[in-house]
């Protein structure tokens, strides 16, 4: 339940989408690793709050108590820990498992594959931060998924506006993850869950709302800087100042349009530190419609500065910021679009069929494909002794063979083959 | 325990190994599938004999219960049986788990990678057969490990021998089982455990050992197939009948010279029903030596025609057979030669550094790094605000950058670069 087969026409479209992923980790200069899938057990726990009752565990056959891995993150921040490293970038393209509850239309997998990139170490602020939004902007780009948002914010900034809107610290986890579902759900909704289940008074509620509905950008970064009450939050401030400078070097790259800095944006994982941001499409459903509207998130990340350090003895932190692309759902919607336009995604990359029009000539279609084999050319033949011309002919045609060589008993005294372009029918002897 | 991680330089090294051999795969017409690495428990039970005691299982947390794959061969006979797919050429390569005691200096591990080609489907005799050998030879031959010998055999040979030797069909797996021993020990010890331990007669034994110490090639089917006792048998001549017909098929292909038909070799697994190989890697020790040594299996398969039968619900078979590499074994053999030879493999594939040799110039490089990388160029630059040139200079040494693109404040007024060319220190302004 929740997992599924990928049949061939998938899996050469996945793989057609994972190349373009990769591509763009490696133009920034990124190493690739290789952790287990599984991990030891104590590895993951404490690291996913709620969502620790999700990891899927082994069964205990003596040895070890292990865990399939949940995510990237962790076990990245454990491999730096346990050798050491406190420079590095990396991605990773591998299988995570989480025992959630299935949702497979909406793209939503028990085994499903994550694309991470991650920047560790100690750097001057915002320079890598700036780059994860880079490579975002990038592969949403190259993908051409059509108009897309990536929404930022800081940690610090929520916690901030939390405290001067009067939360006791205890309870800015519970409200982060109230602010987290302003995506899915109206304001009206979020502020009585807030007054509701999670017990905050309705003039902080209130305060709360007045911030978190704001987006914009470095305008909206200048105005609180100067708002008295969050300038006065230590914090805030920080999370500000590092958000303009963000927004400066985002110029640099030319690709503030497609960025909005937005205090509804809170992300559900508990390691975050700093900035976090999640890339959203965008569907302009017509012409009337005014606001765009959102298809999910296809790409988030963010800052966690105190990941490895929960692996090391003396608690020796790396900071890091890294990337996830949500590459199950682009799968979804790229899928959809195949479908959609009747393309018809080729499964192999064959060249050319090996085919024979007469009987009692198998041995000459063997050395033939051999040969070409041998000079590395992408060819397949019958497993038949005698086939028909004429199915070797539409076995191309339904497979996408462009060419079909051709031995008969003619060509085998002449010495020479016919090639047949399959889509226009010509042919010449070589 | 018998897992790891692989850091860049191997993940560079085991994706380069991996390309080479997949790149042999599709040249041979074969789509990829992928399928869960959890399987049902019973997709698993009953497939493996003896050894299915090393299949890790998950915990029972509620829903179906759980195991992770052991191989890809047993998934890919469910997924034919599953989607009624009677006929597939189809590579797979990912990670299968087995609870065995590790031997890592060996390559074995409890996770390890296994690239498996296969061919499905009702065909004429031996033509999927001997493109198996084929590429096995071509992959072996395309990645240089040395000088190699694929031997070859049949289930159903081996079978009639035991028949004609006087062994009762009770018996059969396990003397296969003590037969597939003789390339680790002596006859005599194999002999010993054949009368001891299995419970074989004296007599029995040694008629057995006749057979099975012979290895050759087309002389040696056509001396079996005249032999009085064999001859008798309709497995064993059904067999050799085939073993003839592929050797002519392999002769063809030309590739005989490297291929032996070795009645010794039975190969561990249950489920196969005809042809058997295995390919392992000959080492010249010294010019003393006179028989080549063998460092080990580096590739294997053979046919299964009775697998996909135990997954339909009316038990129709589809024949298949196929061939799985031993990637990790030539993984740890091409690590060993690296090391040896000294070579630095790259862990990244960063063609430039984008370097500023004075202060304030951060701006400078980050719109000149994004310009690249929208040109789909690899490039790199410090996170630093103000780094020294000295310093940038050296990381390319050391990670194998081969140019520098250089901003200084002349070139920012000229409006040009220095291209640095790291190896040579030449440098051009453009």
């Amino acid at each position: 339940q929740g997992t599924r087969d990928h049949p061939p026409a998938q899996t050469a479209l996945r793989d057609r989408l994972l190349a373009a992923v990769v591509a763009c980790f490696k133009r920034h200069g990124a190493a690739a690793i290789d952790t287990p899938v599984l991990e030891l057990r104590e590895t993951l726990t404490g690291k996913y709050g709620e969502e620790a009752k999700l990891i899927y565990e082994l069964q205990d056959q003596g040895g070890e108590l292990l865990a399939l891995r949940y995510d990237l993150t962790v076990p990245f921040a454990r491999y730096l820990a346990m050798n050491k490293i406190t420079n590095m970038k990396r991605y990773h393209v591998a299988k995570v498992y989480r025992r959630d509850n299935p949702a497979t239309t909406r793209g939503r997998y028990r085994e499903f594959y994550q694309c991470d990139f991650d920047i560790a170490g100690q750097f001057d602020p915002m320079i890598p931060d700036a780059e994860c939004l880079k490579i975002v902007h990038e592969i949403l780009s190259d993908l051409q998924l059509g108009d897309f948002l990536i929404k930022v914010n800081d940690r610090r900034i929520l916690n901030g506006v939390f405290a001067v809107c009067g939360i006791p610290e205890s309870k800015f986890i519970t409200t982060c993850s109230a602010v987290d579902k302003l995506d899915k759900m109206p304001w009206e909704e979020v502020r009585s869950e807030m007054v509701g289940e999670k017990g905050l008074s309705p003039e902080a509620a209130d305060r709360i709302g007045e911030y978190v509905q704001l987006h914009g950008g470095l305008d909206l970064i200048e105005q609180l800087l100067q708002d008295p009450r969050l300038s006065q939050n230590k914090l805030a401030k920080e999370g500000l100042g590092d958000m303009k400078l963000l927004f400066e070097y985002l110029t640099l790259f030319g690709i503030t349009g497609k960025i909005s800095f937005d205090l509804s944006l809170a992300r559900g994982l508990d390691y975050y530190t700093g900035v976090i941001f999640e890339a959203v499409l965008l569907q302009q459903e017509n012409d009337h419609v005014e606001e765009p509207v959102s298809v999910g998130s296809v790409a988030g990340g963010g800052r966690y500065d105190g990941l490895v350090g929960m692996f090391d003895p003396k608690g020796r932190k790396v900071p890091c910021v890294g990337v996830s692309i949500g590459i199950e759902r682009i799968f979804s919607i790229l899928e959809q679009r195949v479908k959609a336009s009747g393309e018809k995604v080729r499964a192999t990359e064959t060249q050319v069929l090996v085919a024979t029009p007469q009987k009692h000539l198998l041995a000459a279609r063997l050395k033939l494909i051999s040969e070409l084999w041998d000079a590395g050319i992408k060819a397949e033949m019958f497993y038949k002794k005698d086939p028909k011309l004429l199915k070797q002919l539409q076995y191309c045609e339904a497979t996408g063979i462009p060419l079909a060589a051709i031995v008969g008993e003619q060509e085998l005294t002449d010495g020479v083959i016919k090639l047949r372009d399959v889509a226009t029918r010509e042919e010449v002897r070589m």
